[in-house]
């Protein structure tokens, strides 16, 4: 690629994309339209900084996040910097630190994140993420908040058909912990549990000298998803697993029971083994995602360790998503209508009142540069401003 | 400060900011609303990328920018990439290649940029940057209209004292041409007359074997600042000057004129010899001052070749501006209600329907977590949902 890229300076790095006019409009209305909708729930917006001191921007996110990284150098002060790779360790660090307040706190954000790598095939560096976190609260009603306005993002982007793959982190950790693993073998059985890999899972459990019965739970997890009935095959399963477990079980099935009386029409898809972003995430953890997308289109979660190592841990939930994912899968029909009204190139002081007085009732006006090329068509006018009768109209 | 901040890791690195609630509702609101004034003007937004490979988002744009871009390696490619510093180029760049169109293109864009190294002492080094770009004409409306638009920015922002800045980078050229100077005379005077360092500018004249009169010509360039009768002068001293430069002396006058035609109430200092950004400009040149800031609020001007690189030169001309700084001076009185409703926590389905109505019918409806600390007071709200006779009303 990098031959034939060398002589056309305007090709862009692969997963870096520009937005035209096109489709910036659009994107620039479902901004509008979803902080409007986070506001309405009490969501104030913060704007993270792009640029950080690495140790600040990684500080507790774990390896994946610092690879994701872009490094930077701090020409004032020599210090290793880092560009946002994900905005929710940010916002977690200003609930700690900025905001003094005992009180639930609700934050949203939207803005750019870059990545060193796609994260998939023809995936985006540079994804538009939006998102929401709620501090200050531990409970499931917290996290049936989150998930709501998911649903709400992802309706509000012309995505209806929606699907929501659900977990809890609770359950993995508890038998891991139950086995005695210490942290290396907790991080192995882990990334076989990300992979689904059964039969590696099977003989890595048989060759630690752990509980049996513990054995059985921990090779049983990646079998237990699908609907309903498997949090009831969970709990035969999990009979003899520590009270933590069970927990966490009662409350994946809490929690979803209230998310379905709220938001309706949504498919459920439990996945006890469902670990992604488990690096920092604690409690319940969950995806969305839509016919005719692989990957899912937004995910979130409990994470509620984050803010500790900025001096003030308190319970932690959110959701992110990237919005031109969204609107490339969004079946809202487009119709973009230009609406704009052509005035000519005249110095005539009336008709600049007249055009300024149409911009300020909200109208688009555009007016002609002597010996441009292009007329009212091409600037895509359907209306002009005409002298008639010595008045200046709208015709 | 390396010391003293090693075991703060949230400080953020001088000059890079983060916006909390407060501040970001006023950034959000401006955002907003100057788009919105760009959109009745005909401007249409792009979103430029905020890295490119360093070849194109250098191109044609000279040393100054180069040494304010970020670098960062592209781990697909191993090519240097660069952080967006100034969004102006990149614009450009999507009008040469992206939109085929002869007729006159008007864009606006709104966004971070990033840089090495503060401007001057407290600048910010991750502006908020905004601005418009016209291409396809070449005349003085086009200049005119990047004016009205400058000015109709600081005016939204609460700024009302402006004060104009104006130049005309085709007098300097012309002059210099005229003496016959090579790029390297150029560049040697050029970094004198940006310092007004008038002693040095003479000696070094006197060291050229230039044309007498010529010499004279540009000695006299740096003091011809000032109001009105600074054109006047201008025309008396350069009257042995080529036609370029008494051409560009005309244009400066006519543009001024119209401009003042529209804008009404704004001060205008005219200065011959204002370079600044000159790297990639070729005509008029100006810069907004307001009363309490040192350093320019906003600046602009044409700059008609900077697409030849990219294949398609035509001619340009806009403006730029930091929203940070504009409402850092802004003169507005933020007067931020909260108008919120406290919900309690109940699961009362009609309680539920209660509150998605509101929110839909735009008011903002924060319900209570159990448990949580602090009510209604600490989150703002000035209303509460409340049972009455079997119906939730809002009191």
């Amino acid at each position: 690629m990098s031959n034939t890229t060398s002589n056309n300076s305007w090709l862009l790095p692969q997963g870096i994309e520009e937005a035209l006019p096109a489709e910036t409009a659009r994107l620039e209305s479902l901004r509008r339209n979803i902080l409007d909708i986070y506001s309405s729930w009490g969501y104030q917006l913060v704007m993270p900084p792009m640029i950080e001191f690495l140790d600040s921007l990684l500080t507790g996110t774990g390896h994946d996040l610092d690879l994701q990284t872009f490094k930077l150098i701090d020409q004032l002060t020599g210090r290793l910097m880092g560009v946002r790779a994900d905005m929710t360790p940010q916002v977690a660090r200003i609930d700690s630190h900025q905001l003094k307040n005992d009180a639930p706190n609700r934050l949203c954000y939207v803005g750019t994140v870059l990545r060193t790598l796609p994260d998939g095939f023809g995936s985006s560096r540079s994804p538009f993420q939006a998102g929401v976190e709620l501090y200050g609260h531990g409970g499931i009603e917290s996290d049936v908040e989150v998930l709501c306005l998911m649903v709400e993002t992802l309706r509000a982007s012309g995505i209806n058909e929606i699907s929501i793959d659900i977990g809890h982190v609770g359950i993995y950790r508890g038998l891991t912990k139950q086995a005695g693993f210490n942290d290396e073998q907790e991080a192995t059985l882990f990334e076989m549990m990300q992979r689904k890999a059964i039969p590696e899972i099977q003989a890595y459990l048989n060759a630690q000298s752990i509980d049996k019965k513990v054995a059985d739970m921990l090779n049983a997890l990646p079998e237990l998803h699908g609907g309903e009935s498997c949090l009831q095959d969970a709990e035969k399963q999990f009979s003899n697993a520590d009270v933590s477990v069970k927990d966490a079980l009662s409350y994946l099935q809490q929690a979803v029971t209230k998310f379905k009386q709220r938001v309706g029409d949504v498919a459920i898809h439990f996945d006890l083994s469902e670990l992604r972003g488990y690096h920092y995430h604690t409690g319940l953890l969950f995806a969305a995602y839509t016919p005719g997308e692989g990957q899912e289109v937004a995910r979130g979660g409990r994470y509620d360790d984050i803010g500790e190592v900025f001096g003030r841990a308190r319970p932690a939930t959110g959701f992110s998503t990237d919005l031109k994912t969204l609107l490339n899968l969004s079946q809202q029909k487009v119709a973009l209508t230009s609406n704009a009204i052509f005035a000519p190139a005249d110095d005539d002081p009336d008709l600049w009142s007249a055009i300024q007085e149409l911009r300020a009732q909200g109208e688009k006006v555009i007016q002609s540069l002597p010996g441009q090329k292009g007329g009212a068509k091409e600037l895509g006018c359907d209306q002009e401003l005409k002298l008639a009768s010595g008045r200046w109209i709208v015709d």
